[in-house]
């Protein structure tokens, strides 16, 4: 991809500013954003003693389990569809 | 789910520990903390510059793009499958 096709967007996190580059529409940014945003929110107000790195390493380690999860669903839906074709 | 089926794992992400409660297995949640890790490592490695927080939130900001991705392609096929169906 050229750099030609990347755009730059500036987001707030858990009142930090981020400037992510990257090809996806700025609609996209700012959804991945706010959902991270979000998430960090909830895992703080359940530990409200935890330090931003922390909320935000948890947070990571949350979507991580829930990528994985839609991941294997995924594969196994397409191993099935191969299956069913053979 | 009861708290009887629930594990308490603690696991090492850049450089520091968490303990992890869920149902999912031990392994499962191990390499979920790699990934999370080994995410956090290169992001670093890229931009040596942030601090930990900002590193952990652009690996959470990095994995909810691979989230939102995975779950649209599996949702998009689901409606393949639905519509094939029909």
């Amino acid at each position: 991809m050229s750099d030609h096709s990347k755009r730059k967007i500036t987001v707030d996190i858990y009142g930090q500013q981020y400037t992510i580059v990257g090809a996806e529409s700025s609609s996209h940014i700012r959804i991945v954003a706010s959902m991270v945003d979000d998430m960090m929110r909830d895992i703080n107000s359940k530990n409200p003693r935890l330090d931003v790195s922390k909320v935000a390493v948890l947070t990571a380690v949350n979507v991580m389990h829930d990528y994985l999860k839609v991941k294997d669903e995924l594969e196994q839906l397409k191993m099935l569809i191969r299956s069913e074709k053979d």
